[in-house]
């Protein structure tokens, strides 16, 4: 059975100070496009290279986990370090998803662009950089969800069917 | 004379169990948009790192290529690795191509953010990764190359002129 | 208070041979785009990896200054090595500027695709890479300026405030 696993990456919801609000909307997203509903995985992990590093090599080889949602750690500020524990993680990068994230955001707030979130392929694991407001999360998702399944393909990870009438349409 | 290089990059095409259609289409475009036919190379290689990185610094280095356009190997499976390739080859990359083919296929397939195409500079020559699909090729042809001869005037490399009357209009 | 520091990059402009325009027009858009006028520290150095990388660190590490924009160098000749100093001083790199500012430049030239322009952070500074030619200067600061005050906020640095209504509206 396909898995993904959502990865929610914060220093106050790693305490339990603040709730986290990301890692569900992403699961609830995901439970009204997908036609089959995987297994899922929930994470949540403190900002930082290591903890986004282990977590996310750990669910890649030894979970075996298709799909990798993290939620988080994008911006410029100090404690984001989520692009840089990518750049460890995956072998290869795939451009056009932040880039096509960043410009769907751009449509709701200027400050999209100073977003650093990106996607690549570690093994068989497809891994994705949402941003960490949940209002952000439907527009990214929207944008980047349609070329997800037949990447999983590509990559021999396992299938996922979407639902493609929840879509809006892109053109 | 100016000399343009056209490089398949396919197992299959390779080994001859496939027809490259995307190489004479690429020649075709060109041949259509260039007021002046240049010399044409063509070269057919398989996938992998060492494969496309051994051809692309030969035709820079050996064989003084003003323009490189390969095609193939810029998605995500295991494979594809002319990414890698460009990497170890180029000595400035110019991301804005593969920014705009990425949007310019977009407008088609919404799989296009799976390409990870980009281009770059070696000594005088520019390289820049098309699709393999001969039908993204058109689109990913059109996007750009209104930029090319400007780009190959300021590196250094010999001259080509467009027939921009063939364009269709950006904006 | 915030100060802000004008990096012209150019050859002939460091040797006398050819007036600064660049310089001027950025510091002439800050003034009627900034509410409160801050520092302006101005630089003139020669195209180069070394005169790009060591200014760029003084007036981060030494000098503390806020934001810093640089003119030219960012094309793809062989004396333009903006974006290669940019590699070797900042800590985060924010690929939605570069992005977003080739896109807001194409909508006037097929030729902005050739643009290397980025932008990143550097401790508490955040350093925007701008275009050579004054016209360009416009158009990509109107683009991503938008998001400069809360990326400031964001990394720590000094604040400034801006007239939105200077802006022409995104969408």
């Amino acid at each position: 059975m396909t898995q993904i696993a959502i990865v929610t990456i914060s220093d106050r919801a790693s305490r339990g100070e603040y709730e986290d609000l990301a890692g569900p909307a992403i699961e609830r997203w995901l439970r009204r496009v997908l036609v089959e509903p995987p297994d899922f995985v929930r994470r949540v992990v403190p900002d930082g290279l290591e903890s986004v590093r282990d977590v996310l090599i750990e669910l890649c080889d030894q979970a075996d986990i298709d799909l990798i949602l993290t939620t988080g750690g994008t911006g410029p500020s100090q404690r984001d370090l989520t692009p840089e524990a990518m750049q460890q993680v995956i072998a290869k990068e795939l451009p056009g998803f932040g880039e096509l994230m960043r410009q769907a955001s751009l449509q709701h707030v200027r400050t999209a662009i100073l977003s650093r979130q990106t996607a690549g392929v570690r093994g068989r694991s497809l891994i994705i950089n949402l941003p960490g407001k949940p209002s952000s999360i439907d527009v990214c998702l929207g944008a980047v969800f349609p070329a997800v399944p037949y990447c999983l393909e590509l990559i021999g990870a396992g299938s996922i069917i979407v639902d493609s009438s929840v879509f809006q349409q892109h053109d």
